[in-house]
């Protein structure tokens, strides 16, 4: 461990400016090693560091800044020492833009195959070969030092987020691990993030929030939304948080989303977002809109010469009709999951542009106001 | 059928001018509709409307002129009444460079699940849905003529290369059925090319060849070859045909190939080659080089940061290493096949404007002693 005080680790490059607000909606500058990160963001999934049936050129073209990858499927294939060995992930995935690695957490207690959890760390099995591994803050931050990112998160434990036994037990661990995460940090050109928890209970979430808040990281992770809780609950969490969190840090809420997500998100002070739903979605067939889903499978769409979104700018949209994209899933061409992420992908990126736009503009409220009466209108298919 | 001279559905949108020879390779400029095709070139395949893993985009990045599509997927899946709907494959696909469709005549003999042939056409078994079809001369020109490629093909009858009784009558069917297409042929935006079939017989070959060029069409094809046969007899039965086939219209072999059928084949006089080879290969995790082929699939590639090939110039050599490539295959990620066509289709076609270079400058045999010479020493993987 480097004997340098804490602030050094933290510092420079990964600035962070506020340049227009309306209400708790901020539009920002986050500065990284490998460039900027305008916000509010969206941020693609790339798992296993590749964003899904989407090449580094096509992801640049769709204008994404923040790329994600996944601290728990990279350790155990192809191993974070080999990505290590590679020159790092931003080399052996070919982006060079910033990059954003979770802890490892969230997957170990959604997708282990068995999992015992101690104040230490936590011992499961591989669901891939169900070879026995442990993680620990101070193994996941080495995982994190290894892949190299450029923003790296605290090792949590995400709990079922009714359950208000667990969420107390889970958020003492959740807070000591953070601190043992940053005492373990030792590489300075990497922003470690600290996670609130708390599940749906404000009372737990705002004394996280606090907590994280005092580590004085460069930025803070809501963890434990979009996991089963309503919209409600998740709006009011975010407003707790919000009032708490340092408000020239950006605030990175995980997992989340859907276009309403976002608008909703970013009007409760939220500025970074990431989700695979986009690149899911298109594998399974369906396209978002800022007006819902459309299930191209449908034989409804075997004839239609319209593109999937009349209004969309991207390269689906511009080149492709419903009708042949219908005839891609139907002939299980892999072309369909290709133009179908780079249709959800923009409509996120484009979607996340517009909001920018809008809060510098300051008419972000009535741009939201639209969004969702534009919405009511419209049944999901 | 229209009343005008067939010399009018011949004419100039089709016109082909030889720029330089060298022995019996050539350069030449295959002009149509939908733009010019440089020769010898490879055409990617696009068999159900979509070269596999691959955007329009991108194939236009590699450098791609003429696309392949098959009338055989096409008619079953999504018909070609659909696709006519649509505005034709070229807008259907977005490809608005040159296409070539074949006639359904190879499928039909090699894929359907049964089928009877009698003098007039082929009745036969879809292998999708085992609804009966039929196709004769004027339904394989219908089709095509729905579809809307710049290239058409006469319906032809495949037969096993060795099986002299059977070739004798199949070529009988594919004379009559190749005139039958001419009388057909209502469009005068599609070139049609007349098949030479004839298995390994020089003097089945020999009568062919006299036939396909005595109609009079804008272009000769080759088929039956590469389908079972050894290399000796390709190379023969391409000499055969070349010394008899028109000089001023270009010859296409069918189905053809690996970097060392284009080179051969361009010693015996052909211009157009297109084979699902690249993109196939790719989906099966090899990589094709000059030199041979890389399973990216083994273990001796896991930390291996070289490129699949020093020496290639594309997408994929420039920006990943093979521990990448094998790394997308061993998780089962969509973009291993993506990168690895880009890389097979590069092959093919950089292979192909090297050749059209080398003839130009008048150094192919040069260019073709060296290319062998360097194979020698390497073992396909």
């Amino acid at each position: 461990m480097s004997d340098a005080p804490q602030e050094n680790r933290l510092a420079e490059p990964f600035a962070f400016q506020v340049h227009a607000r309306q209400r708790r909606a901020r539009v920002g500058v986050l500065h990284t090693p490998h460039g900027e990160v305008l916000t509010p963001a969206f941020a693609p999934v790339g798992t296993r560091a590749s964003v899904k049936a989407i090449t580094p050129a096509q992801l640049e073209e769709l204008g994404a800044s923040l790329v994600l990858a996944n601290t728990y499927h990279l350790y155990l294939r192809p191993g974070d020492e080999l990505v290590a060995e590679m020159g790092g992930l931003h080399c052996f995935m070919n982006w060079h833009g910033p990059i954003l690695t979770d802890s490892g957490g969230y997957q170990v207690f959604s997708l282990a195959a068995s999992r015992k959890i101690d104040d230490d760390g936590v011992t499961f099995k591989s669901h891939i070969d169900g070879s026995t591994r442990r993680l620990t803050p101070e193994i996941s931050i080495a995982i994190q030092e290894n892949l190299g990112a450029d923003i790296i998160m605290a090792f949590d434990e995400c709990a079922p987020p009714h359950d208000r036994t667990y969420n107390e037990r889970a958020l003492q661990r959740t807070h000591t691990w953070a601190e043992r995460c940053l005492q373990a940090k030792k590489r300075s050109d990497q922003a470690l993030f600290g996670i609130v928890q708390g599940g749906v209970f404000a009372d737990l979430r705002e004394d996280s929030a606090r907590f994280i808040a005092s580590l004085g990281l460069p930025g803070s992770a809501i963890g434990g939304l979009s996991v089963g809780e309503s919209k409600a609950e998740m709006d009011a969490m975010l407003e707790v948080v919000d009032a708490i969190l340092p408000e020239d840090k950006p605030r990175y809420l995980m997992g989340v989303g859907t276009p309403e997500d976002l608008v909703n998100g970013v009007r409760r002070g939220v500025d970074l977002f990431d989700c695979v739903l986009p690149t899911r979605l298109a594998r399974h067939n369906a396209a978002m809109t800022r007006r819902g889903r459309l299930n191209l499978v449908n034989a409804t769409y075997a004839s239609d010469p319209r593109p999937i979104d009349e209004a969309c700018a991207c390269y689906t949209c511009r080149n492709f009709s419903r009708a042949y994209l219908r005839h891609l899933i139907v002939a299980k061409e892999m072309l369909s999951a290709t133009l179908l992420s780079m249709h959800n992908l923009h409509t996120l990126l484009d979607l996340a542009r517009e909001i920018r736009r809008a809060i510098t503009d300051g008419t972000f409220e009535d741009f939201a106001g639209q969004f969702f009466e534009e919405k009511e209108g419209i049944r999901d298919i």
